[in-house]
């Protein structure tokens, strides 16, 4: 997508040297548009854990870059399956990470070692080419839900409104998005769309990054404290939700941003639908009970406890916001049952968040 | 309650002077104890505003003493009639404000205005006793429903848990509290209770004030992000909910700070009982449908897209959080609807969320 009219993926190989990995900063954005280059597979990892890349599907991309990176140095058995290993536990709760890593270590562990770079390279960049294609899928297909709506209530009554948690935009994966690609596509057909951004406390990726996103593409938006919602699907000013997710387990359940389950009951209360973008390499078919069986990271108290935001003037700060002595506990992700979601929109197509709906669509993993 | 082994009220008359108002500016807690003195209406309006005292009893309380500042300049008819109405006016939601204006007025008309000013300091001290005696009430009433669940787990369970959002805690009354008396009650008994503090977004009344009373009385607490109080219902981490409210309907609606219906969506949802707590100064015999009837407040989108907090130098400081152009939407309450609230907790018994429950223990409303 575009910032400033250029157009960017949100993980690229340096065209100038043909091998460093680029990424933005998104721990400085909405701030600072900082473009990191990363040279070694350490550097990757500390991207991952610390957040400067983030979004399900852009961790495992970025991750099957970081194995490109580790090869160069040592591309032995021995090194590959430890430093995959390694990136593979950078982060607990997406399932894309483990993924992309298995997917690699599938191709290379057939390579002889000194070809194993080069084909690193290789699958890393379809990695990233098809959750390109997937994530366009998935907009056009949840487009549809929006003109469906579009069409059912015409242009007087004014922007259809949408609600999403977190930041399942362009930057979370390479390009497009999954949650905010049908949004992109609907702006850019001319529908009138306006966005509630949860701000999606505490690392407020959805006030810094989904706001930055849609505020650079044009797209009408608004952001609300994530307390807002449930009060704003009472008052009818919620025509849809659509959210991204780290993990759908076989049969529906959705793990995602912490709070999305409270969004997801409110839709419920109020008849909103709640649906759900994702390219299929986030299901988790060796699961079924996503409340039992998804592992919720738990990240530092200090992610709660302080903030980072820009001072009167311009500098970003970090500030305190609870008084001293006061802990504080900050799991990441919760899990939304299937039964609150009233769908998946994968890049195959539509379904019902049940077992029977995904293995209609993919029946290779029934 | 205490402060460093001191006791205070969250408003009193100064008792050098006999007449001047004091507060806590709670705009500045946790980081300093600054307590203003009030000499006139106008600083009494500001004060409520702009939040240096909030609470929904609290707020009555020190509307009643501004009326009285008020008549010390004009005692005469049309002025106090003005000044109580200016008063009424300062925020909408909270229904114990037009109630103790109404109240002043209703023994004030009777007065003559030369003897209008002693009054109206007695009634308004009334107020401040009657609510102390209410919420020691509410708390003993509240500590039996922690002694129900201590008797049925054993101490060998571990501490009891519960949740409150935002502050319903001693400073947002004149002492006690509401949602916190029965806590404090229960950690003074020995009960081992822990809390989980909603920070309460955008203006963190849980992170900085219910922490900071709790921090400041003993009690164990751990702050959590508004989104994270469902997972922690999921995983059978909260055994009660407790909060406060501005206005209850008759029929059992409660409009309390914004997000309190979300979390009662994910109480109901894994069968926690959420337990509303209030003086029947809060109750709007007047109203039925909270939903429809209830005015919400809207505030300033400044107090979303910044936030105060202290820096790493020890100053407090305001940070933008959101992106140059992103606005913001600030509904400053929500309302939980009758059927998800487990019961009231009044000065004069616990009852179901009804007009039956409440007709019982407030027969001359019937």
């Amino acid at each position: 997508m575009k910032i400033n009219d250029v157009s960017y993926r949100s993980v690229w190989v340096d065209p100038e040297d043909g091998w460093s990995i680029r990424i933005f900063d998104q721990t400085r954005l909405p701030w600072t548009l900082d473009i990191l280059r990363l040279t070694q597979c350490g550097q990757v990892a500390h991207a991952i854990r610390t957040m400067q890349v983030r979004g399900a599907p852009l961790i495992g991309a970025v991750a099957a870059y970081g194995l490109a990176l580790a090869l160069r140095v040592d591309a032995s058995d021995a090194a590959m399956e430890r430093d995959a290993a390694m990136l593979a536990a950078t982060r607990p709760t997406a399932v894309n990470l483990g993924w992309a890593i298995g997917r690699m270590l599938t191709r290379l562990r057939l390579v002889p070692p000194a070809d194993r770079v080069a084909a690193a390279y290789d699958e890393a960049g379809r990695i990233c080419d098809e959750d390109v294609i997937q994530n366009e899928a998935i907009g056009r297909l949840g487009l549809e839900l929006i003109e469906e709506i579009h069409r059912a209530r015409g242009d007087a009554a004014g922007p259809i409104n949408l609600l999403t948690h977190c930041n399942a935009g362009w930057i979370a994966t390479v390009d497009w998005g999954t949650a905010l690609a049908p949004i992109y596509m609907a702006h850019d057909r001319g529908i009138d769309v306006h966005v509630w951004v949860d701000e999606t406390r505490p690392r407020n990726q959805g006030a810094s990054l989904t706001a930055w996103e849609l505020g650079s593409h044009g797209v009408p938006h608004t952001v609300i404290a994530d307390n807002a919602g449930g009060h704003l699907m009472q008052h009818g000013k919620v025509d849809l939700v659509i959210v991204g997710t780290d993990r759908v387990t076989r049969n529906g359940d959705v793990a995602n941003k912490i709070g999305t389950y409270l969004k997801a009951l409110a839709a419920a209360d109020n008849n909103v639908p709640f649906w759900v973008a994702l390219p299929s390499t986030t299901i988790d078919w060796s699961i079924s009970d996503g409340v039992r069986e998804i592992p919720i990271e738990e990240r530092a108290s200090s992610e709660v406890t302080h903030i980072f935001g820009r001072n009167d003037a311009g500098r970003v700060e970090r500030v305190q916001l609870t008084p001293q002595g006061s802990h504080a506990a900050n799991p990441a992700f919760d899990v939304t049952p299937a039964r609150l979601v009233t769908g998946l929109i994968t890049e195959r197509g539509r379904c019902s968040a049940t077992a029977d709906g995904l293995c209609d669509l993919f029946p290779e993993y029934v």
